[in-house]
């Protein structure tokens, strides 16, 4: 991990995550870390996630146990593992009670709106990350 | 990849897939490959996914171009990456137009219903994935 | 039902449409028939509804029986039960292996993309509704 | 409505909920509701909704204007409208900042997990939604 400091949230679980194997279905996690990605945007970097023109490359979930209906909420500890040029990628670890349930992996990329290229990440989101991780 | 076939399925997009930036929802992929296996067990294994016990142990996507409603649809190219004793890794090719719009992977695990450990993949269906993909 | 023609369209179930209870979920229904009237604003309309100012104003399902994954697919048959001045009441037919599963109305109203009131709708979209659906 | 007393919850918009318009999509009310039932049959019947033999009837709403991801969170407070012999009709107000968004109700109907026929409400869930409510 890049940075010291991370960023958390708590995220309620839903009936409609669960699917007919009874736990929340795979692709939650990825609106769960969506979810966290959008506060951390909406929270730290004082920024509406669907109005950057910001794509994700590559996603990832390593699942450790289920989660159920009754375990009521999970949270979402967001730490930034590498801040690059035009991409940061995010870790994730996704908990309940205090036990680690999956952890995930996320990298995004700052496009120019216009050319659709890769683009360098704004100064001042570079900077308000690197203060906020303690990177 | 280990073996030569591969098994393919189209997916219809929805107006549901599509998210606030106006593509595909990162997440979606997920249901993709999910959907691409469930059809997978059902055509091939001539099994109900949702009545085995099996847990996704692992997920990856890489995002290569955005997909839009007017894509219409999706092919989901599977194929198996590697045939463990308890576990198959399964890579997925996700097209639209002929093009690759993202690349996915999907580890999963045959579980014993009593324990919950990881239990030896049954031998018919073991038999059965390698002669389909000719491994 | 004001017109004598209807449009039809399949939907695959897909297995995160199933919830917990092993059936399609209650919302997903209200997806089904946003696709099906999609649908309809594509091949009937030559419009996108994404790009349309008009807005759900109410909604209603009525359930018959419970949709498995087995079912494979469902057929929405949609006909327009009432074509106001800004408002159109569609309703839709559910089925499944020729049972209907369910009934669904929907009213959408036309909106002055400025304003945001209701506004009539287009003349052209008005006049294709009426010869398609024969009112 | 039949009783005095209403059941009040929370549920936080996720990025997910919002679709291409940029508005929560109108499945997702059903989903709002059906969450707001499964926490009163947790926090009033002290029961599991995915394991009672309860089956949705019939579902609508109202919508009054979009909800939007700045809005943050929905409050849906509900009534019990009817409490039949083996039926149950819940009538919702969805509020944001105070504003009423929509309005919904939905039926739920006991069933024999047998012959899944309309069966008599258990009569420790009867007593409780009247002593609840203020039947």
């Amino acid at each position: 991990m890049t940075g010291v400091n991370t960023y958390t949230t708590e995220i309620d679980v839903r009936f409609r995550d669960i699917d007919a194997m009874g736990h929340v279905n795979n692709a939650v996690y990825a609106t769960y870390i969506e979810q966290a990605r959008t506060e951390y945007f909406r929270d730290v970097l004082d920024a509406d996630i669907s109005s950057l023109a910001t794509v994700l490359a590559s996603m990832s979930v390593d699942f450790r146990r289920p989660v159920e209906l009754t375990d009521g909420s999970v949270t979402v500890e967001l730490a930034v593992a590498d801040l690059g040029t035009s991409s940061v990628t995010m870790t994730h670890e996704i908990r309940t009670g205090g036990e680690v349930v999956a952890e995930a992996e996320a990298t995004l990329v700052s496009l120019d709106p216009d050319s659709g290229k890769p683009v360098a990440i704004p100064d001042e989101h570079r900077s308000t990350i690197e203060s906020y991780h303690g990177i």
